[in-house]
């Protein structure tokens, strides 16, 4: 016979991830730990969470509540970055067993001596497990309970349970005490889950310099961080020419993820982009504006790369001797080698390994504190489940943003062994069912845990959907929805001034790629979508509510170009419902069907929508509200406040 | 650094539990052992899923296929019973990424010399792992490779790949060999899934051997089991009378749960019941009409029961020394004492729990191989982690229904730890779309892997909606709902003759319940259900396909008072599609949404509908037929095949 097992029931622990590897948060979230609790029979059950940050061993404890249908609930909020652990702990109060027992029979007017004996027996049996003090209170209470002079209602009076009630909370004595976990729980800084980032190339705006002078305009508009793709030196042999070309002209720049030339590999800069201490100043000068420069991070390289030369057991060799190039055949890419991440020896990979990291770890003592990594899927996830956590050892501060478009499972898997962040298929979610849908799942299916979306309508590699020879409307309309959709969201420079050619009718690509060329852009042109985007980043910092993913929701809408979702703060002090017209070529109107127990709104009430795009204010009453939207009025940001 | 972790993810493997307790399947069936199996990039992948009997130790093998989405899956047929355990392993199929990658390349017509060197090279390296004359065949194949004076066409000639194909297969030689696994599976035999139940009191038919004389009307009627209510001696302190009274007439027979008395405990047959040679002369009665016993296992004692004053630490105990009946204030039950299951000391549990197993030991010795559990949800579950595989250890034929009705969470934990079949919510769920959102969750929801229905339309506890002062028709429709959604299914004896009186307007009770009274009734009257009963009995025996819960189907239907589902066997030789009229006080017609791709029927070509209860035939046509059923028809179970 096996000893004697659990009694109670503490299954499907949140958050969690399937595989083990830590849940996130950001310092100041207020996370929700969760867990099915129960156990045979009607006794009272009671369950707490106890947490810490695993480094320094301090535990905190709050108590779980339950929800309904055995699932018990506590709100924890993290103030300190890094890895944290905590448990969910049950046990049978056997306190408020006896007391529901107790009033129940009180109040048919059963006989309670043997109850009043059991109680008084309850709370002695306690006393020497506690203070001094403590132990003179309940000796003190059971006294009031064996006094049989008192009616029976005084002697249960609930001026007992304050007596008793601190000195009986938490699991001492409960034999039948059974604890789940620990479970990891990372957490990030807040700019893990919430940021508006802007990309660029430093080369179309005259280097690191020309783009430190760019800066101003983008904190203006609200950014929180500048992404730049690859600013390394970029390979000669077979470099691209415009438009994706196998042919360069004399002069083409070539791409920048073609990384490594005789002047050096990933921890060097392109000498036509400016020094280190040009880079020096731009991290700077982006910190002094209150935003932060994001690198990118792509392991691959140039037939250029010194590694070629240096490591040639770091890449994939034929039987010919040759190095492979990248191919996903028929197609060929052989201005690009990749990395063969398990070369032949443990040695070998330890050492590549190894040699990723101290790209990171030279960016890093530069002053760098946000990677986005280009294509993780293709690099082995245990590299990503190593790598990760050890930067984030020694840097808690540092966050990754996946650029992973690839099937749902790596996605999830990416965001399960670190990443921080993750593209997503929002470029590709157009209709308001498949908006409704994939937010649903972002915010609220199995990998809502650990998976954090970052919005983005376009990158330099896709131009889709409706921006594709699409009007301003449509650049409106899919700016709205990603800065209000997600906590982070962030454009590549061009989409303010509706670039929108594509490469052709079939291929996601813009014609005249910045990947290949230098592009000059009027920035201060006076359609640009910026004083939109300044309004919405604006709202965005205003508005909690819009800071955060889980509470979206959405409501009805008597027709389906017009889209209603709404987000809220815990406590309702915030709540902002969005209204979208997804038609960029019509005038749509609808009627709305609100949630408004959901919004915490009166139904019999005025209550006012102030649209922080416009200015105007819409007196409401009803859950039932009109709306119309143009086409180039794209959207209502509403912030929704009882009163007229 | 941490040792090179996996290459592959293997993830959520099924069929599993959430606290690694056995899945479930019965020999013979179909077990669909599927998984997440993916990696980084894009080579191709293998998987295969091996499994054994654990006692036996001989594996055997099956490759698993990818259904999409990155889930793959394989077909395991168990043929013994006992625990099994499986694992899951995938791997890079390097032949496979090679002819991929060479094809596609001959297809565009690029050059292939290095390739077919890359192809010898690697059926080399396979050679020396394999047999001597494999070894023959790889060399020749990798000869073929490197036949330069052959066209590129004919040296990737598909001819090739038989040649070597099933040299290759398997993972030996594969670096990045990846094992999920082992998980347990618990193999019953055939019904633990499917059967026929039939619930009498003995003491209504003049006891034991009164009731082996009705057991042929009863296999006349098609049924499998035949389950009794406790058979034990009744106490007769605080003894119930009719109708649940707290004060006996003189001669009334009290509660038969009321377990224990004089003359014995669990292990003792009443007196006025029989003898063991009659209990073992109705066993065999049973076993040669194919039919078998079920008793009852009701873990309670009556005040009078032996264990009360041999073991008195086996219950709880209050102040005044007395022991505690059960109660459930207000309500209480002094004609029972509940066991304390978690007695003081390891000793005195340790000696009640091998008690509780001595009781089953007791009448497994006596030919009982089916216990139906009496509220196991009030007994610890970590009682039944233990005692259900310590019997099944001995007796893996053994089989446990849990008569449980109580809150989701514990219905699934108790079939997770063991119990090989439930009770469920089937008789509260009346409306089309209960029944279909139940029937959905029990087939595909997550306890479907380990939880096993069976519908009882009604029990000696239980008499609810339609059935309540409901007319035949009622009893009919319910009937065919049971008998034709779950393999198993039962009814409690009176159901055939409509009874239909509740204690109250507002108790689920019968109005003088057979629990505290003998009843004698016209089981000859010539109205009664049993020829619908013996029609729908044969129907489940001649169709495989309602002997299986999973492949069930919604059909669509303009009629919510009209139900239309189907079942079918894995390659569709059998369809069944039950139609069901859910007004049991009025005709319904409705035109019905047949999924014909699912009922593997064509779309364009007649096929027939043959009603297995009316024996009628329908020749349809397309996916709307048309059906209308009177109140008293209750339903057509019809054998759907192409043709007319």
């Amino acid at each position: 016979m096996p000893p004697a097992p659990a009694r109670i029931v503490v299954d499907d622990v949140r958050p969690r991830t399937p595989g083990g590897y830590p849940a996130k948060a950001v310092v100041g979230e207020a996370v929700r730990v969760s867990a099915d609790v129960f156990r045979d029979g009607h006794d009272i059950l009671a369950a707490r969470c106890r947490w810490r940050l695993a480094a320094n061993g301090k535990w905190a404890t709050v108590a779980l509540h339950e929800l309904g249908n055995d699932r018990w609930e506590a709100v924890v909020e993290p103030v300190a970055l890094g890895r944290h652990e905590f448990v969910v702990e049950a046990w049978t109060d056997a306190y408020a067993t006896w007391r529901h027992k107790a009033t129940t029979k009180l109040a048919v007017g059963q006989d309670l001596e043997v109850e009043f004996e059991e109680g008084a027996r309850l709370l002695e049996a306690r006393a020497p497990r506690t203070t001094k003090v403590d132990r003179a209170a309940l000796t003190e209470a059971a006294r009031a309970l064996r006094d049989t002079s008192a009616p029976a209602a005084a002697r249960l009076s609930p001026a007992l349970d304050p007596l008793v009630a601190d000195l009986l909370a938490g699991p001492e004595g409960a034999d039948d005490l059974t604890k789940a976990g620990p479970f990891p729980l990372w957490v990030d800084r807040e700019r893990a889950l919430v940021g508006a980032w802007y990309e660029l190339f430093p080369r179309s705006h005259g280097g690191l310099a020309g783009t430190a002078e760019r800066l101003p305009a983008i904190a203006e508009m609200g950014f929180d961080v500048v992404y730049l793709p690859p600013v390394h030196p970029i390979g000669r042999s077979h470099r691209k020419g415009r438009n994706n070309t196998t042919e360069p002209r004399a002069g083409d720049p070539g791409s920048p993820w073609a990384i490594g030339a005789a002047e050096g590999g990933h921890t060097e800069l392109h000498p036509e982009l400016g020094t280190l201490e040009d880079f020096a100043r731009l991290v700077a000068a982006a910190a002094d504006l209150g935003l932060e420069i994001a690198l990118d991070y792509a392991l691959q390289c140039s037939p250029d790369h010194p590694w070629v030369a240096e490591h040639p057991e770091w890449f994939h060799r034929r039987p010919d001797g040759s190095i492979a190039y990248a191919e996903n055949p028929p197609k060929k890419y052989q201005d690009i080698y990749p990395i063969n991440f398990w070369p032949g020896s443990e040695a070998d990979r330890l050492a590549l390994w190894q040699a990723c990291k101290h790209i990171l770890d030279v960016w890093i003592e530069r002053g760098v504190r946000i990677f986005r990594v280009d294509n993780p899927h293709t690099k082995p996830l245990a590299f990503w489940a190593w790598l990760i956590p050890a930067v984030q050892a020694e840097h808690p501060e540092v966050i990754f943003l996946a650029e992973a478009f690839t099937r749902p499972k790596m996605m999830a898997k990416l965001a399960e062994v670190g990443f921080s962040q993750s593209y997503t298929y929002f470029t590709w979610r157009t209709a308001s069912w498949e908006l409704q849908t994939y937010l649903e799942e972002l915010a609220r299916g199995p990998a809502a845990d650990y998976m954090r979306p970052n919005f983005w309508p376009n990158t330099p590699d896709i131009l889709s959907g409706p921006l594709r020879d699409g009007p301003p409307a449509a650049f409106r309309q899919r700016l709205v929805l990603a800065a209000t959709m997600a906590p982070s969201y962030g454009i590549y420079s061009g989409y303010e001034l509706y670039e929108n050619q594509p490469a052709s009718p079939t291929n996601e690509e813009y014609r005249n790629s910045e990947k290949y060329e230098v592009k000059r852009r009027n920035y201060d042109d006076r359609t640009s979508l910026a004083p939109l985007i300044t309004r919405l980043n604006g709202v965005r910092r205003r508005h909690p509510a819009l800071q955060r993913l889980r509470s979206i929701a959405f409501h009805g809408s008597n027709n389906p170009a017009i889209l209603a979702y709404s987000k809220h703060t815990e406590d309702r002090s915030d709540v902002v419902l969005t209204v979208v017209n997804l038609d960029s070529w019509a005038t749509h109107d609808a009627t709305l069907d609100l949630d408004l127990g959901l919004l915490g709104l009166p139904w019999d009430q005025p209550y006012t929508a102030h649209d922080e795009l416009s200015g105007q204010s819409f007196p409401w009453r009803g859950r039932h509200p009109y709306v119309r939207l143009t086409a180039d009025q794209a959207a209502h940001v509403l912030y929704l406040r009882p009163g007229p």
